[in-house]
């Protein structure tokens, strides 16, 4: 019997996939909110579950180390569920370690097979994401630069964000600018825009 | 039995959600990609389905009149999924006419609840979405005003806002002045983030 906790934020869809695994009777399937306290503070010394299924927007948040919240839970027995269009979670979770990335448009069976592949410690990608996550890597901007179009992003004027990083106005305008020309957009919003529909930030 | 097309754009969460349906046994079951052309180009003779479940994401896009696509389907019986955060689009699909709105998390009950009710033409509204849809009602900006923040969050500049709108730069610029203190923001990219974040745009 392998134990699955599924973590998604929506409650409806929540119960959704725990139904859609259930229908396989070799899993026991349980269910916990991105915003629950377990999911911070997780019991180090006991491994509440086999495998996790993570829904990948559910690994953003600035400067969040993918799943780092949910590794005590499952070790690197992590299935994230992405898509091609935002190459910087599916990087994000690769990268932190997820042995699972299944895109969310494949079938149910597909997720099954990826649960139970996983629980044995093997990986299983779904190739409709390899090369959106091949692209990830190309991820352009410094962790610098991505920190100044992410405190933008937020609304945060430039005198704010060189206070906050510790920059002069000069250089935060020189970062953006960078940045703006590295993503290919035509000016600061459209540098966000791009930055954030990748899944960069 | 009552005929149910569930919509959403993520085929694992679609065929989630129907297994959650089909276990109730009075509901017949299909669904299909608000992305798939029978959407766009749905029988006007013939009703294929007494209710639609639609995720409320997929009723966005600039200017689009709430769930036109999907009335040919099913009328006014249209589930709409949606969370208090996203005021904007519980004010598109009430405008539009939809008789039932459930909250993204709630129980799977809760939605099948929905589902039977609004089969009778009668109207569900989860409470949790109640102060959020009257918070939609007062969506400060004028429609001239929401076009130039929506064109300015696709990354268009003033003087491209200008020619697509027929407008002068200087009064694109005022318009954007104005919906930056209309909102609250701190600037343009902020005033972007909460008009988006609200599901207005």
């Amino acid at each position: 019997m392998v134990r699955v906790l599924v973590i998604h934020d929506e409650g409806l869809l929540r119960s959704a996939l725990v139904q859609l695994l259930r229908s396989d009777d070799g899993l026991q399937v349980t269910s916990m909110s991105p915003r629950s306290p377990r999911a911070d503070a997780p019991k180090r010394d006991a491994r509440p579950t086999d495998v996790c299924v993570v829904d990948g927007d559910c690994l953003e948040g600035p400067g969040e180390v993918c799943g780092a919240r949910f590794r005590a839970l499952c070790g690197d027995r992590l299935v994230v569920l992405a898509t091609p269009e935002r190459p910087g979670v599916l990087r994000r979770a690769f990268d932190g370690g997820a042995l699972g990335l299944v895109d969310k448009d494949a079938s149910a069976q597909r997720l099954i097979t990826a649960v139970r592949t996983v629980a044995k410690g093997e990986r299983f990608l779904d190739e409709t994401l390899t090369v959106a996550l091949l692209k990830g890597a190309q991820m352009p901007l410094t962790t610098r630069e991505l920190c100044v179009v992410s405190l933008a992003a937020e609304g945060a004027p430039v005198a704010e964000i060189a206070a906050r990083l510790h920059l002069s106005r000069g250089t935060v305008r020189n970062y953006m600018a960078i940045a703006i020309r590295k993503v290919g957009a035509r000016n600061r919003v459209d540098a966000i825009r791009i930055v954030q529909s990748a899944g960069w930030a």
